[in-house]
C-alpha cells in the first residue's frame, strides 16, 4: 500500500501516463472508473506548456486537469534527453533548447522540484542525468554520481511537506555501478526509489539482471518504482523481483494504434477477420468496450479514423493493466505469485481467432 | 413532437450528426445525457463501409453502435454529389465511384431505401436528384421532377412498416420550381418532407425566401425538415419560416477546430487571451465543459492537440445547441418566438473578452 494525501493505492500499481496533465482521450472520470487512483504527469512537458506558473496560479494540476486521486511527476531528465535539442549536462543542471521553440533553458534540481511543487504532484521524482545505451562505464558511473549528487540537492531545495521526494538510480547496464547508486541514493532522506534507465534497448535478461542487483539494496518499507516499464511480461518480472509501481505508455499508446491486450495475447482491431465479428473484442472482460460493443464495431471506428475507437480502446487496455495489476496483488496475497505468472504468460501466448 | 418506435423528440429538434454510426469524438451516452433523442446517420457512407448488409448482420444500426434513441438516415443523393467521383444520373439512379477505392456503384431509390431498412433506422429519406448552385432553371426542374418521381418508387419499394419515409423538395432557387416540387410531393402518402439544396452557397435572403415560399405548402401535421442548416440564427429564421427538425454538422466540426458556441457570440479557444484564464468558456452554460474546466486547460488542451479538447468541446457546442432548442421551443410555446429570436441575436452580437 501507497499513501499519499490524496489516498491509498494498493500495491502492486501501474500508473496510466497522464504526461501533460490529461491521460490521452480519457475523461478523469474514465480513468477513475476503471479503477486507477494515481497517474503519471511529467515536469518537463507542463513546465515547457502551459508553464508551472500557469498551472499553479489555477490552484495546482489536480484542480486544473479535474483529478482528485493521486499524481506522480517525473522531473523531466528523461524528457530532455529523448526529447530536448542540443542538451549540455553540468555539474549545475541540463542546459537545453525546447523541442517546440528552440528556447534555450536550464532545467537545475533546484528548479525541477520547484516545477514539480507548483503542479502540487504528490510524487516527485529527483532530477536525474539521463544518458544514451550503450554507453561507456566510466561516462555511466559519472552520470550516476552526478545524479545522487543532485538528488541531495533536490532534497534541501523541496520547500513543500506533502509531496514524497523519490530518487533515481542509474548505472547502465554496470551491476557495480547501479550498486554503488543505490547504496549511495538510500543513504539520503528520501521516501522512495527508483530505478531508472531501463528498457532502452537492452536486452531482456540484462534487465533482469540489473533488477535483481539493484532491488533487494533499496528499503523495503518504501516504494520501489520502476520507470517506464512496461509490457504485461516485464511488469510482472518486476513484481517478482519486488518492485511495487509501474507505468509506461505502452497500454495507452497501443491503443490508439489498434492494438488491444487480451487474455490470449495482443490483437490488431484493424485486421480484416474482424469485419462481422459480433464478439467482444476479450471475452474475459468487462470494461466499456467489453460490455457493450462487437469487434466489428470496433474495426469500423479504427477505419473510419473515429476518435471514439481510440476511447474504446484505452479504456479496454487501461483496464487490461488494471485487472492484471489486480489479479498480481491477489497472487501475492495468496502467496502464488509465480504459478500465476507462469499461466498467464502461457495464456498469452494461445492463438486469438 | 416528432414520434418513433423509439420514442418521442420535442419538436423543434436538432440532431446531433452522427454520419459513420457515431456521433465524433462521442460516446452515446454522452450525447444522451446532453439531451438528445434522435441522430442522424448516412446511408452512403455505411454502405461503402462497413456495408449495410455487415450492420444488418450485427442487428442494426442501433444495436451495432449502441444508441437506444432514434435514428434519421439520410439516402445518400446529397453525399453521391458532393463526395463521389464520375456520378452520373439517370432515370434509373446514380452511377458512382467510390470516394474510397473508386470502385462503380449504381445507387437507385430501392437500394437507397434497401440500405437503410437494412439499418433499420427510424426515419429514411427518399433518394434525391442533387445538383450543384448555381444552375440552370431547366436542369434545376428536370432534377426536381425526377426527384418525386423517386419519392413515389421509394414508397412502392419499401418493405418495413416502422421506418418513417421522408420525401425531399428540391428546385434550386427558382420559386416556381420548390413550389411544383412540394405540391407534387405532398401528393404521395410520405410521413415527412424535407427541404433539400439549400444552404449551398446562395445568399442568405433567397434561403430565406425559398422557405417561405416552401414551407407553407407542406402539411403542417407532418414534420418538416430543413437539411443540413445551420448556424444558431439560421435554425432560429427556420423555425420562424415552420421548421420542425434540423441536422448540420457545424456545432461537432467547429468545436474540433476549437471554435465554441457561447451566449455572447462565438470564441476561438486556441486565442492567447484565454493563457490563464479561470472562467468557464460560456458562465452560462452548465455543460460538462463549464461545469469542470477552464478556458485556460482547454486552450492548453487543444494546443497540445489532445484529443479530450475535442471530445469537451464537442460536448459543449452540442449543449449550445440543444439549450438553444429548448429555449426556441419554451418560446414557441409562450408565443413569443420573435421576441426571442431578436433578443438571442443581440446577444450573439456582443463582445466576448
Amino acid at each position: 500500500m501507497l499513501t499519499t494525501s490524496r489516498g491509498e493505492i494498493p500495491t502492486p500499481a501501474f500508473m496510466p501516463v497522464g504526461t501533460r496533465g490529461v491521460v490521452k482521450t480519457l475523461s478523469p472520470e474514465e480513468v477513475r472508473d476503471i479503477g486507477y487512483r494515481m497517474i503519471l504527469a511529467n515536469a518537463y512537458h507542463l513546465y515547457l506548456r502551459p508553464g508551472h506558473t500557469v498551472v499553479e496560479s489555477l490552484g495546482g494540476l489536480h484542480e486544473f486537469m479535474q483529478w482528485s486521486g493521486s499524481i506522480l511527476t517525473d522531473s523531466g531528465g528523461f524528457q530532455i534527453y529523448s526529447l530536448a535539442r542540443m542538451s549540455k549536462v553540468t555539474e549545475e543542471g541540463v542546459l537545453f533548447q525546447s523541442h517546440l521553440d528552440g528556447l534555450k533553458h536550464l532545467f537545475t534540481p533546484e528548479l525541477s522540484v520547484a516545477v514539480q511543487e507548483a503542479l502540487s504532484a504528490d510524487i516527485i521524482m529527483c532530477l536525474d542525468d539521463v544518458r544514451g545505451y550503450p554507453i561507456e562505464k566510466a561516462e555511466a558511473s559519472d552520470a550516476a554520481d552526478r545524479t545522487t549528487r543532485w538528488a541531495r540537492r533536490c532534497l534541501e531545495s523541496k520547500k513543500r511537506v506533502d509531496p514524497a521526494l523519490f530518487g533515481i538510480v542509474q548505472g547502465s547496464m554496470f551491476s557495480d555501478l547501479r550498486e554503488m547508486s543505490a547504496q549511495s541514493l538510500t543513504s539520503l532522506d528520501l521516501d522512495g526509489c527508483a530505478v531508472g534507465g531501463l528498457s532502452v534497448g537492452e536486452p531482456r535478461e540484462v534487465m533482469l539482471e540489473i533488477l535483481e542487483v539493484t532491488v533487494p539494496l533499496l528499503p523495503d518499507r518504501s516504494p520501489r518504482y520502476l520507470m517506464g516499464v512496461g509490457k504485461p511480461v516485464d511488469i510482472l518480472d518486476g513484481v517478482l523481483r519486488g518492485i511495487d509501481l509501474f507505468d509506461c505508455v505502452l497500454p495507452t499508446r497501443n491503443a490508439r494504434n489498434g492494438m488491444l491486450f487480451t487474455s490470449k495475447g495482443p490483437i490488431n482491431m484493424r485486421n480484416s477477420c474482424y469485419r462481422d465479428d459480433p464478439r467482444p473484442a476479450d471475452p474475459h472482460c468487462a470494461c466499456a468496450l467489453c460490455a457493450n460493443y462487437s469487434r466489428a464495431y470496433l474495426r469500423h471506428l479504427f477505419l473510419e479514423k473515429e476518435i471514439y475507437g481510440l476511447r474504446l480502446a484505452t479504456i479496454h487496455n487501461l483496464s487490461f493493466y488494471f485487472q492484471l495489476m489486480q489479479d498480481i496483488r491477489e497472487a501475492v496475497e495468496q502467496n502464488r505469485l509465480r504459478y500465476f505468472a507462469q499461466e498467464f504468460v502461457s495464456h498469452m501466448e494461445e492463438h486469438n481467432d
